[in-house]
């Protein structure tokens, strides 16, 4: 937008700002305050003054005002007011920044005179102090439904504030906002990423289930029939980027996960009959059960030599571009070359493929298809067996194969050696975890990833650019994809140590990076101490433990679902709610209070040394509890 | 790029700042001082401090360093030194920011330790400051030749000073620059216009005639076979843009004029000969002669119900859309709607037509071939004839007919009764000379669209937007394209008056908008009182005089082009340099400098009441002197 054609009007106490609407949009803003005002600039240059920043604006340093209105570049909103205070006494403005869209036929009261009837309305309706006190108690009211779905009291006042205000709130956020309007990456317009998005709804699908449903379908409608997928898609179209394009091979299979993290939390298993498009073509439509079968078939219809999964363009590492190959500055790894390459093959889709493939067969169990259930176990079977042959390096889960069938993340490699992804999943996926390859893969892990500000990438950092590994090898060692502390995916090692019922070690992950634990080294971390970064510079970094891009998606909703579900245990499944802790020795009892379904478990864990669940109101089926009353208390000793 | 890659090193004085140099780059910075430094700084959150900002940087007012190595993100260069000045003591430091370039294969000295040898020699070039005012000479000689081509000496400071330094300074800034780093209208990647670069020409072209040379093949070669162009072009692929394509029907027209500047200048007509492809594929070429014979029967072979050229999506007044119809935000005027329309014709295109198409007939007679010219006339005299038949409104020219034929800029429409490029246009191509229309109409711009600060493009401006008018009606009244005044087509008029023999109007004119005259209400003009602006707030704007959008394309050529040509009337022909200055009763006489061919023209002009021209050392015909001599004087009397 041109600010050349910045036009505001002024009246009593009201500043509109309607530029462009006198051509072709129907909305404006306003900026009112409840009280005559003394003055008013709408012309920044004026309010500002021609040698004065922003942090010292010529009208508030000199108590003036020129009653400017602005046309044509840089409109502001200042009201300027004297106030007289006597000793002790108060005085209470209200500030309204408000937003109208009208319609067409109603944008104008008379030529070039904007039409401000809803702008009145909106003012009216919080113009006293009562009025907002009302306002601001209804969102407080708002915003505690939300939070009270789970509430946890351990005694750890820092992860108690992390589990009930913090963490989910983020979670709303990034649900929300997703990356399409993110500064941090590129800017506005990046859109809704087809993978983030469903792992968004890990940590949001129990707050407004509704809007998760809706998403859901939303996603789904960008698919293709073979199961691929756009890899980002535009909130307000809700149509596929056509310029990043497919090929990132994880990206089917996290929709399958988004789909059952829903089912499991509504036991609404009725969207899986809904009727959904292809690349949003209503003509070509399948149930949301057929678009799961065809993510999860995309895998199993893409395997490479060793039966392991093709990586494409990349995996959830989207920096990982091994049939990219690329040397010249300014192109995208993500769309240069080709995902076509037959050779690289990605453990860590292996890893998710078993993950969510049990929980797919789950979801036919519950829908009483025993049959297509045991035809799925056999392919994760399989797949497992293909990890086992030819994944395993020996002390911890291989990385992936390279376009040249080289191995990626092996003792055998000069840098790069081990890589957190495959390990975190193979073992959240339970693979080894018979055998002890689960508990060396993670003893790996700790061995050579974790620093003392969480789990790095992968070790040793690639030192030089390698154009057969792509981006990861582009960054400064320490940072991003190149051994940077990622937010995102340490949540997955926390979940694999529950699955091995390791607490301590599931907890003293959590603690690394759960930013109410950095407040003390915020001078270090320099992020807000109460939002997940995207990354923490890495132990090879200069400025090991500094953060970079907080709010940004799939961070929050994977440390909210292993601290929720995993760590603290109380995780919906089709037939109930399983009440299964893992924590650490520190806490000895702690409570949860869940909304689930029409019911409130009210939840008491309790260290006694023996195990025990008593369930009133409510029935239990080894550790998943169910009921049809509004109340049900369960207590469980460990 | 993320400045997540951030890398530098240091190495005595000088930083290096190597971002990105260890993958895909193969360039890096470097910023040195030539003295011992007692400290630095690379990474900014240290130099500022976490709570300053740019004006009060931390290291500065507490004047420490912290040796810093920017790692990862936000990487910056300080050094800092301790001196100790005895009263009236002086000493000298050089800072030297240099860029540098390595062979792929010399990249690095060791691993990731950058290769330095043309930084050190760089370095050593301009490490005393004998080296540095001598290398500051050399500077001064470049710009002395290139400045020394054409100097006048009026006794009007303010005019010598635009004539002989600035004008032709933002000439070639434009002409380097063109809006492909625009930070004004769209930021970078805008690339270098069709329509703007060629009219770059006519201020540049006697500068350096070997880069506008090169600058002609290239943006002839992204014309199509039908005479068609591209609007854009990136200047670093020098391949057109497909995302806003063709069909701004004035475009082909320029791609004459600028090769004729460039011809009367130099007299290559060599240049015509050569080879060009049409959009880049080399094996599709014509001759340039053929293109600006394709370029001339684009218009005729797209010629709408009057006889007048269809516009196509617009002329050189972008924003007048006339087959658009747009009616939903954020689409673009520009690429929006078709350039098929068969109906809307654009007077301006028309004027175009005959006064380029008179130089390109002149052109055919210079190659010796009459019946061409003679073909060449008779369409601009069938264009003139339409003209003078569909396009006169009684007092100036029309400015167009819409897609439903109705008039723009008549007397009959309610706002946009007269416009200022058509009646520019017209009467530079000289129609109306004869019969008095052209100076009717010029009368009429007078009277209706000059004001204080230049002339205003449109009267009245619109108030309202209309679809079938497209951008220009999206703007406020007084900005831009509607009624705001372009430095750029107001030379036009300045033109047009000294075609009508009006000195005195053309001088007013020219002052009105010239920088150095604006110097007194620089609190109004705002810009730089040194550099022509793209607009200026026309009277119907609440800020009117208020500038904008300084150092852009084709404005400063064509006042260069219409104070050095026309106004003081040295002028370049194919036959030699025409003397025909048309200048304001308060210049008496002046003189000029001019290098032209090879030979320096000292050129006296002489208020004395009789015509008179006397040339020592070459020949006059008429008006117009040629030499074969290193200097030939000429003094004319007027």
């Amino acid at each position: 937008m041109f600010l050349n054609t910045a036009e505001v009007e002024v009246e009593g106490s009201t500043i509109y700002h309607k530029t462009e609407y006198r051509e072709r949009r129907s909305h404006y803003a306003f900026y009112h305050v409840n009280a005559k005002i003394d003055g008013f600039d709408t012309d920044r240059d004026t309010f500002l003054g021609a040698f004065n920043g922003f942090d010292a604006p010529k009208s508030v340093y000199e108590n003036q005002s020129g009653n400017t209105l602005a046309s044509g570049w840089y409109p502001i909103a200042s009201h300027r007011i004297e106030l007289t205070l006597l000793p002790n006494e108060e005085k209470e403005l209200i500030f309204n920044l408000g937003y109208i869209e009208n319609e067409q036929d109603k944008k104008f009261d008379s030529p070039n005179v904007i039409n401000k009837d809803k702008a009145h309305a909106l003012i009216e309706r919080y113009n006293t102090s009562e009025k907002c006190e009302k306002a601001l108690l209804e969102l407080d009211v708002y915003w505690d439904r939300l939070l009270s779905v789970y509430t946890v009291n351990t005694g750890d006042e820092k992860l108690d504030r992390m589990v009930n205000i913090w963490n989910p709130y983020q979670c709303m956020v990034t649900f929300n906002m997703s990356r399409s309007a993110s500064y941090y990456e590129s800017g506005i317009g990046r859109g809704m990423g087809f993978r983030d998005s469903n792992q968004d709804l890990l940590g949001f699908v129990h707050q407004i289930p509704e809007r998760a449903r809706e998403r859901i379908l939303d996603i789904a409608s960008t698919q293709f029939e073979d199961g691929s997928a756009y890899h980002q898609y535009q909130p307000l179209t809700k149509r596929g980027n056509n310029e990043i394009g497919s090929g990132f091979h994880d990206d089917p299979l996290w929709l399958i996960l988004g789909t059952i993290a829903y089912i499991k939390e509504t036991g609404d298993f009725a969207i899986l009959d809904e009727q959904v498009p292809f690349d949003n073509d209503t003509n070509h439509t399948d149930t949301l059960l057929g678009h799961l079968n065809r993510s999860y078939a995309h895998v199993t219809n893409n395997l490479g030599p060793h039966g392991l999964p093709l990586i494409g363009r990349a995996d959830w590492n989207d920096c990982l571009n091994l049939n990219c190959f690329s040397t010249e500055p300014d192109e995208s790894f993500q769309t240069y070359g080709t995902a076509e390459g037959k050779v690289a093959e990605s453990v860590m889709i292996a890893g998710m493929f078993v993950f969510i493939g049990n929980q797919f067969a789950d979801l036919y169990r519950a829908l009483g298809d025993e049959a297509r259930a045991d035809e799925i176990r056999k392919q994760t079977a399989a797949m497992t067996e293909a990890v086992n042959a030819h994944a395993w390096d020996g002390e911890w889960f291989l990385r992936a194969y390279d376009a040249f069938g080289a191995k990626i993340g092996s003792k055998e490699c000069e840098e790069g050696k081990i890589f957190i992804e495959s390990n975190g999943f193979c073992v959240m996926a339970g693979i080894g975890k018979e055998d002890g390859r689960a508990a060396k893969a993670l003893a790996s892990v700790e061995t050579y990833l974790e620093c003392k500000y969480g789990i790095v990438l992968n070790y040793p950092p690639y030192s030089g650019y390698h154009t057969e590994l792509g981006e990861i090898s582009s960054y400064p060692p320490g940072y991003k994809e190149n051994a940077g502390i990622f937010c995102h995916n340490n949540p997955w090692i926390m979940i694999a140590e529950t699955v091995l019922g390791h607490g301590n070690r599931a907890g003293a992950l959590y603690r690394k990076i759960a930013p109410s634990y950095l407040e003390d080294i915020s001078e270090i971390h320099r992020t807000e101490p109460y939002v997940y970064s995207q990354m923490i510079a890495g132990r090879d970094a200069k400025n090991a433990g500094e953060a970079k891009n907080s709010w940004l998606t799939g961070t929050a909703a994977w440390n909210y679902y292993a601290v929720s579900q995993y760590i603290l245990g109380i995780r919906p499944e089709f037939e109930g709610l399983r009440i299964e802790p893992c924590i650490p020795e520190d806490i000895r009892n702690f409570t949860v209070e869940r909304r689930y379904k029409n019911t409130l478990y009210k939840i008491t864990v309790e260290r006694t040394g023996e195990k025990s669940i008593c369930v009133k109101g409510g029935t239990a089926a080894g550790n998943i509890v169910t009921s049809d009353r509004e109340v049900c208390e369960v207590t469980v000793t460990m």
